[in-house]
């Protein structure tokens, strides 16, 4: 395994084309130290003892030691110990770890290689498992890209006025392939070392361009990486780990990008798209099982200091708002645990959690962000959206009022009582919280793509039955 | 194992002390047919082949095969199977399956006849387990009754201005004790063997008296069952199954009660009173995790069904009421699997349910019921709620015109149409439905119970800290 | 004015033609008795002085004092005295009081006949008056019928397989029309003097046949009401007024009924039909906002003594679901207000009130009737639903262990916490409470037909332009 | 009346003692240009012959024309007019208008001071004319300051460790009083003229010092105002409306502020001041029944321009939506206007809207204001969260990229895409976004505070005499 200086060196020595308000940064600018420091918190915490085994673990095939973001699930304790992992490394850095998405799209290629060789033919099992050996050994950070453009959302991917709205093949060689497109809401490319490119729906049978998966290093030739960072307002005197982290998402480009055979995972069967692109999305909602309660812990842990500081923890009506942020997080914890319990062993050996179980957890989840963020805006009442910038609390003549007339609980100190309500201004009015809000309601799947999923996947056949059979209907009833 | 003959027959032989609406009923009177049938349902299933191994198991006491609801959980398969076991059983009488009470109990007591033990150096688990033994290869139907009347709510059990508004025991004797009180809503009673006495909540050092539990037969001397029948309109032409099932609840009332000394399986120690009640509650709150989704598939496969029928099944707004039903379905599910995973193997060798989760499934279940007859309502329309009686349909004139002017999706023979909106009508417009509704909403603990069980058991101190962590507060500052 | 004596006098003379489970009943028969007791309350209170002014106003036509129910609302006061009025009666009857019907369909005849005349030189309007004036001289009850059988809903009218799915004229004669179809979920129409017909949606072209409005005696040759009574268990001992109300909804078949010309107020303007329909609809809306607070104060009202029965007036948790059923009911009552105070006076010179605000009112309404029956069944706790039957109350030897083992808040008497749990019972766990939840959320339009109304009618052009302005996009560019 | 450009004269000869993030500046500072521009939209208004007889009237003092927001409201069109002004000028300036705050605590002011002199013989309501009569000639703008540090919530002012946690009289002099305190959340407060001083709450005896009400100009000698801005990421290129506006709030701070008696309202009578504290918020509470609307307007907007831009608009689950924020606006609305329509004409001859109807109608407002969000992101989707920012758009090679891949419906430009992403994406996440989200759930009184108000002031009495009169119990009964 690697370490997280080692991590940043091979970042610093990669070639730039990360894009940000009109210049183009090299990956060891300042401006990505913080987004930069949570995907080093995955490096570090594989070094400690006490993590050994959960955030570390042993290949399946090269049988070393290796980060358990690296690795292909083998076992319903696999994805146990995955999901347990994410809840508590996403507790150190306020947020989201990032970097489960590797886990989840070379997971899903994992599956989807295996049973489309099976179907076809093809040897992209063997070329998988060949790239991913390397991936572990190297112990690298992969974004994985799905959403495409889109355009016109009316349209299917070949009907499109410019047909590069979907990411496509462009032109196939005796060596690889050249691709052209782009996707979009790219979390973790801009400081990871791959990016996975997989298809974002099911596929029909005019469109095999479209059909194709592979992982490419994020600085190849042609590719433009247009990224939005998510900051709070950087803190001068009073320092705190929350201020150090961040994330940063990309418009990924890619402008005629050529992808050699040996990492090319699918290329023109259609009819696998629409399992592959699934097969991530089950993933990946299993990964929110582990990380959407963390922030749900994150939102009660604030609120009952809040409360406690602000001296209304006993309060009845704040009391009960604790119980529903309780009942969210472990509701989206037992789907996890559910579904994990349900895994079903797919023909390539690795285990997929049951995808009821993922959806169900992950739309409660996505349901319920604004309302948590409510509840604590309303137990810590109004103070965290006027609250003066830091500062005033560090001069005169402001400093003495300040540290004077923001006194609520004599126990808690002035400082402890400014940097509380500091966080929870972070926390709820920075333009980090709307793209926290954003990306906690659509990442991973809006509830309403959850929805689509369980309509499709949920059999109301047997509840339809139980209902006849209760009311006299027969079941071979041709008028029933 | 017994059959659902060999039960009913005991029934019959049991003195009468079952009061309905004024009268003396024996436990065979045809008022009571209708829950008789569902519990004989539970003896039926068990001599079924294809339910072996879920509906029976083998006992840890004698080896033999007894029915699932007599066994003691000896592992975490047991916990799942009686899960499992539930909702299917619940799918084939429409609603609860009664029988869960008695698992919930013994394996209660099993728990906490243990503890005493070790603490006190008492007997009550040798005592326990050998009542159990006889209770196994009986076959026995028990009631657990555990609600005490109360009395004044802002006042404990020795408060009150009348002691017997908690049970209590009034003498001890040499060969047993004598009990005085009443319990309510005692779901399965009145067609019960046995009742099985638990308290009703913690007791403190004053309350010697109240601290008892014990078993006894249901129809011992000093015992008054009086009783609401919930039911619906019954039928005269269109026989359904759904017709042939009900529920019947008591206020059993200990009139000087005798109690022999290998009944009693707690006597005077008020420090496990709260526990034992809280075992108990924590069982029977799994249990929903198993009646509650049946019920809920009950109401999915009406509304998807009554869809069909109206021919509106795709219709946007419908599907994703649909949605909404599988989720409270599969989260309480999920919360009943992941409490089953995280059980606990307790001191006696028992497992007990993982407490946390049983609470956030059964509130998620409680705070839903009222919504999903909403939903049945909104999607079914009002003509459940104003469908002429059944007589209508079979006599001239009014037979031809109902006929004619109800004819919808044409598909649909009139027959089945007017069966299926006979019983939505049952669902949700008789007097049945109203006592569902409380029962699904109460039973095993309203949501507020539920709510208060949370924030007495989960930790929010590491929540705490978490945030104080991320905010930079020291967790050792005493002004923090 | 009539008194309720005299109705009932009428109802007694009326040909039998109601069918109930199978038998035909006369108007005065007892099983009618409850729901002829809410009607007959209207006619009681118009001869109060205390409510003269309220409950009786002065005829637009022949300047005589008449019942409001018969009133054409003349001015904003009028509408607002009708909506203070509704919540004042239903008060007194523990739900709907009925008889707004023929107020909303003769105000809504009033509108269109005139539009009708103008725009097709008709003499609808002056029939109509001429009708009317009879109406009021006579103080006559009448139903509203506008809900067809609608057969298969995927289709319109004059594409069913029956034609008579929707009811229709099926010949013309010279001295009237003869028509043939069904109405569904007729409130008041067992025991109203007279059916008043109106269409249930918008027609092309091709439905002249149902584009048909009349007002009918509801005991005609050729009409038969099918009839659902929805019934609280009857009393023998606990005589209260909740039990003496109750209501009867018909399925009213009109099998080749003859109206003559001067009861027809619309025949064949195909044109007209959806707005004949609506207008209705939004008077009937209107007087949602009256009678609906009033089930949610019944609702409070239960709610807020339960809880002082209880002993828990003071927790927290129950005083906020209180201010939620305020928030409900005023919020309603609101948008009653608003509703009054900006109608528009159409050219018949009838007030309408504004559409926008009965439909958000009317939604809201809708969307919290089972929230409602909730929160009640939370507070009351479970004691509701197994509360033993009348008479054990009042036979030994269980009436000495019921009034021992209920009591509660020691001040109140066992007989009050009787009537006022059998009061709830009768709530929550009747036949009649499913009917009512059923009337309440679906009667004058299910909450998805106000959202399809208020998409229908609601600007939200200047909306889009106001972000557009702000947003910087010109109004007039081809491309925003 | 005055016009903007005098209004930013006097601004610009203010003393400067604004304190911005360790700075202190002027009135015209250019970081203070967003929200000034607001207020001048005030002026601006006035001054359009179209809006005449809206934002403008005649003084009831003076008998001149004078602002809108300097009326004292003597009539319920007055009311009327201004919730309709309110709501049609936040349209213009994308959220709070800010200026209200005026208008609310000059009417408290007008019926209260009033009321004072009526009980104790003071003068202070011709001290207020006489201000007041100044105050609507030079077409002032004023903040009113309530809210005050409090320490610890569960102490009153008279129990804090420090007593100028509550503003208070530290002396009294001849000529007036001196003052020490701070008042937090104060809107406008930056770039007012005056501040207006209320107490926060009811007070007791002891608290004659707490007990104070005056005005004061907002550079006063003594006043600092620590202010946090909330701004969204200035543009560059794309110049748009919603990018010139924004608010600040102040903590001010009376550091021994001297008040002359003429400017001084109430001092030292503790029996009024929880009923001017309590005017105020209900005049308050009327103003957002405009203002929060106008907020929802442009949620509507934007989510149903994006919906078009997304080509997803006929979706029904999107036009669900638009309904129920439709219902939101329009609820909150009716409140406004039926709050009016009961309004009551105090002794003072000032009209005060009805109390039960602001409540329901602000609390309904606050409890929605996420779910608003909330909806405006999922139908927007997660574009608005990774949109790169500005500068991007405008330089190569990123720019042609940005073109190229964010096109979706072909119909609309490039460009206009952009401006409507920009716009929500500063709608959605930005600091402003959060802010606001704390502005329009606190503002005015959270929630809970009108629950509170409604609790106390909702008679649920007749509520509980209508089901005992149902369920037969006497009202007279000492036992019911």
């Amino acid at each position: 395994m690697k370490t997280a200086t080692e991590y940043r060196k091979k970042l610093s020595e990669m070639r730039p084309n990360i894009y940000v308000g009109g210049e183009l940064l090299r990956r060891d600018d300042p401006r990505l130290e913080q987004p930069v420091n949570v995907v080093s918190t995955t490096f570090d915490a594989a070094q400690k003892p006490e993590l050994k085994g959960l955030v570390t673990t042993v290949s399946h095939l090269s049988g070393q030691e290796i980060n358990r973001f690296c690795n292909i699930h083998c076992s319903i304790d696999d994805l146990l110990n995955k999901q347990k992992m994410t809840r508590q490394l996403c507790h150190r850095v306020g947020g989201c770890i990032q970097r489960c998405m590797s886990a989840d799209a070379t997971n899903a290629l994992s599956v989807v290689t295996y049973d489309i060789d099976q179907k076809y033919g093809t040897e992209y099992h063997k070329r998988f498992l060949k790239w991913l050996d390397h991936f572990q050994k190297e112990d690298m950070v992969a974004n994985a890209a799905q959403t495409d453009a889109k355009g016109d959302r009316s349209k299917r991917p070949h009907e499109q006025v410019d047909p590069d709205l979907y990411l496509r093949v462009v032109e196939k060689k005796s060596d690889g392939i050249v691709v052209r497109g782009a996707k979009a809401h790219n979390t973790i490319a801009p400081y990871a070392q791959e990016i996975i490119v997989l298809p974002t729906r099911a596929l029909t049978p005019e469109e095999r361009d479209w059909a194709v998966a592979f992982s490419i290093p994020a600085d190849a030739e042609g590719i433009y990486q247009i990224v939005r960072l998510a900051s709070i307002r950087p803190r001068k005197y009073l320092k705190a780990p929350i201020s150090n982290f961040g994330d940063a998402e990309s418009l990924t480009v890619f402008d005629n990008v050529f992808v050699p055979w040996e990492r090319v995972f699918m290329c023109g069967e259609t009819d696998m798209g629409g399992q592959l692109a699934l097969q991530f999305a089950e993933y990946h909602r299993h990964s929110y099982t582990g990380c959407k309660p963390s922030i749900t812990d994150m939102v009660m842990g604030a609120t009952a200091l809040v409360a406690e500081y602000n001296g209304v923890e006993n309060a009845q009506h704040i009391r009960q708002k604790l119980a529903h942020l309780i009942g969210i997080a472990e509701l989206v914890n037992a789907a996890g645990i559910a579904a994990a319990h349900t895994a079903k062993k797919t023909p390539s050996g690795t285990y997929a959690p049951n995808g009821i179980f993922v959806n169900v957890g992950r739309r409660l989840a996505g349901e319920n962000i604004f309302h948590e963020w409510e509840i604590l805006c309303d137990v810590a009442g109004g103070w965290y959206a006027t609250l003066p910038f830091e500062e005033d609390w560090f001069h005169e003549p402001t400093k003495k009022f300040l540290e004077k007339y923001t006194m609520r609980n004599p126990r808690i100190s002035a400082e402890n009582q400014h940097r509380l309500f500091r966080m929870i201004s972070d926390l709820l009015a920075s333009a980090w919280s709307g793209v926290e809000l954003g990306g906690q309601y659509h990442g991973g799947g809006s509830p309403i793509m959850e929805t689509i999923g369980l309509l499709r996947d949920y059999d109301l056949q047997p509840k339809k039955d139980m209902v006849k059979y209760l009311a006299g209907i027969s079941l071979d009833d041709p008028h029933g």
